[in-house]
């Protein structure tokens, strides 16, 4: 993408409005606007993004057996009163009436529509185990919104739903959600950690949260420093074979959230050297409740034995536009955002360090076709503006490598490659710079790992 | 995908509410379900069919210039009493009031949201051209929702939208996407017209329709013969050159629907010969209004001479919930759909006429292997069917090839391949399946012209 014909509105000044880095950032680096409270547009740098970051978890779901569908944003009221939770739900639920004088709502989460779904179409255990998810706008009327996307009140989720013929098929269902889980964050390029959470509103029986590490994180979380090493499970993981030493492996060292800690279960499990006590976001949540909304609306299916039987089921999310605010709070500095390459918007910038001089013109157009050969995602800084301000907008938007190319470098054949993340910066010549770019980035992407 | 793990829950009998075949045909094929009146989920192979029309509308786009962003599904009613629309609207618009009784409503169109976006950001003609589009979900409450997705109240646009500083320019952004248009529906295997189009509730000065041409359309539209043989630009059109000539090419020739046709016109400028009175479905419309929104929004730059310029703009829409059933309904027969290759859900099927039978089993599975190996999209019906239910399945989902493999042919080192479009059966031996099928394939994609 050549940036003069790009949308790219970066801010100079630092917003008022926002509270913590990743909105400040998100707001600065062109990402998102504001269209109304906790209503965000999402501006093309940020929309890539955010779609980069969507594929990744549907690539890691796919390979877990989930399989993909999509349920319309809003819903029918009534399905929400057969599980009761229509008037449970409270003013988070936005309520909507339409020509007809029907009650709707825009979906807060699907699991009632799912089960009806399923109940429309699967009779029998042959079709078990059955994993269905979508990536669809939901909507809570948050009373404050806050945080950028942190905290919208429309934002987008990955929610999956397993049905299974009993308990033990369940929670293999569920192991595969956690494994899948573990490779989406690794792949999303940010430390993230299941604890054992709370059920809450959803309900049920067993939960893990997934807390991505970042100084600024919302809430204290504890455990054990060895979960910080653990290795991420392969991209050839086995999915219908036996996971649960994979999760009992990642389960057996203490690691909870402020509201789950018990100090003393901690401080008894963890020797004092390995204790970890940090800050985390949570970006995803996994549950297992049984039957709470199979046996309400009689989602069932004929057993082996020809008797009916209750599916159980779990369900498991991730909210697309809440992880890019955390990995940015994850990775960023006083320059600006840190994109790990896997979610970069543009995995190298080539900065045209005088526009409009002849050879660096053209040595930077030929870079630039070059990268985009080697299927290198790039950006050329083709504007008009001075070095200084190339190299800010650059390290504000955080692309991974800045491919910086002038004409006195030229003279004597040579560019320069500005690492992101460490400062660091290579002279290489002209020729080489292609080559280097692409072996630096190829593993970062992390999609055969 | 493998059949056994996938969910597919086709219909045998034709369901009673369907009046049209491609809602007939959606739902007996597995590919959505209503979820209430003008609202459906896009079940697994609708959703694949879904993703790949709006692949191919936003490749386009972006080879036009186009630039995606996303912007939420509701708004804010503020913006909208800025046009002047939040009252002339109608009982289409679906309003909504949130916890803090604050007026909303769920976007039917973005020329409010996307002039507020511009006006914040852009300020000098310097930016300019310029052209915005985002894919969306929508909602248009109708008082009569029907046809399935062809005309539901909940459904997904792609709606672009230009910015120029005046109207010569803007005519130049009309173009590209007239252009765009033409090639986005040649790629999604149909033959759409553009046709003069009246500017309804959007106004504005210049508008075509694009219509899909199928018996079963739900207008009347008259044309002439050359229209439908007309070379496509190709996939190397300078979209920054010059593209009145392609278009007055386009509009030289009489093309109207019953709405716009003035049948005298018809018959004086159309010979006898070339007459073609047939039937079609609108599937993509675009104007250009000026400055309907921009006047009344102050959406202004500053123009080459310091002046302030209220820019020009145009809107571009295309509904791929709706492109979904057109395609249909220009492409099916008695056993169900036949879907363009570059939009089927899967472009070949693995027809295992044996299940269970070892020789059977080893040799789909091979080639299914191969068939991925070599970057075909495939499906392998491995259940435990019978032939005949196999076939029928084959046949009413629309894979555009069926590979079938049986222990009969195996024993002479042979397979089939069925046509599904022409019917047409040829045997192979196994060993050149494979590659026979690529060969098919790999020009309909149409991603390379």
């Amino acid at each position: 993408m050549r940036l003069s014909r790009y949308f790219l509105p970066v801010l100079r000044e630092v917003p008022k409005e926002a509270e913590i880095v990743s909105h400040r950032l998100m707001l600065r680096a062109g990402l998102i606007r504001q269209q109304a409270s906790g209503m965000y547009s999402w501006l093309p740098l940020g929309y890539r993004v955010l779609m980069k970051v969507k594929a990744i978890i549907e690539q890691e779901q796919d390979r877990s057996g989930a399989i993909e569908l999509l349920m319309p944003t809003l819903q029918s009221a009534d399905l929400w009163r057969e599980s009761g939770r229509y008037d449970a739900y409270g003013k988070e639920m936005l309520r909507i009436k339409d020509r007809n004088e029907r009650d709707m709502l825009y979906g807060p989460t699907n699991e009632e529509m799912i089960t009806d779904i399923f109940r429309t179409y699967v009779k029998s255990y042959k079709d078990l185990p059955l994993n269905l998810y979508h990536v669809q706008w939901k909507f809570r009327d948050e009373i404050r919104p806050r945080f950028g996307t942190m905290r919208s009140r429309e934002f987008l989720m990955k929610d999956a739903y397993s049905f299974d013929l009993d308990e033990a098929s369940a929670v293999k269902a569920y192991h595969r959600m956690f494994v899948a889980y573990l490779r989406t964050f690794y792949r999303l390029g940010v430390t993230a950690i299941p604890m054992r959470a709370d059920t809450g509103p959803i309900g049920g029986d067993l939960s893990h949260e997934f807390i991505i590490l970042a100084d600024t994180g919302e809430s204290a979380v504890f455990c054990h420093a060895d979960l910080l090493e653990k290795p991420i499970p392969a991209i050839d993981t086995d999915y219908r074979g036996d996971l649960a030493p994979i999760v009992a492996d990642w389960t057996s060292l203490y690691a909870a959230t402020e509201e789950m800690v018990d100090m003393g279960a901690f401080e008894a499990e963890v020797p004092e050297a390995k204790r970890v006590s940090a800050r985390g976001i949570e970006v995803g949540h996994i549950f297992y409740f049984g039957t709470k909304y199979s046996a309400p609306m009689k989602a069932t299916v004929t057993g082996p034995d020809g008797k009916e039987v209750t599916v159980h089921m779990g369900s498991y999310g991730i909210g697309p536009t809440r992880v890019v605010p955390a990995i940015i709070e994850a990775s960023h500095d006083e320059a600006g955002i840190i994109w790990p390459v896997s979610v970069a918007p543009f995995e190298a910038v080539v900065i045209n360090l005088k526009s409009g001089d002849a050879d660096s013109d053209a040595a930077s157009e030929k870079l630039y076709g070059e990268l985009q050969n080697a299927g290198v995602d790039a950006l050329y800084d083709d504007t008009e503006q001075g070095a200084g301000a190339k190299f800010s907008t650059a390290d504000l938007i955080g692309i991974p490598y800045q491919l910086i190319v002038g004409p006195r470098g030229l003279k004597s054949g040579e560019v320069e490659i500005k690492h992101r993340k460490t400062g660091e910066r290579e002279t290489l010549p002209v020729a080489a710079a292609v080559e280097r770019l692409r072996g630096l980035i190829e593993p970062q992407r992390r999609n055969k790992v």
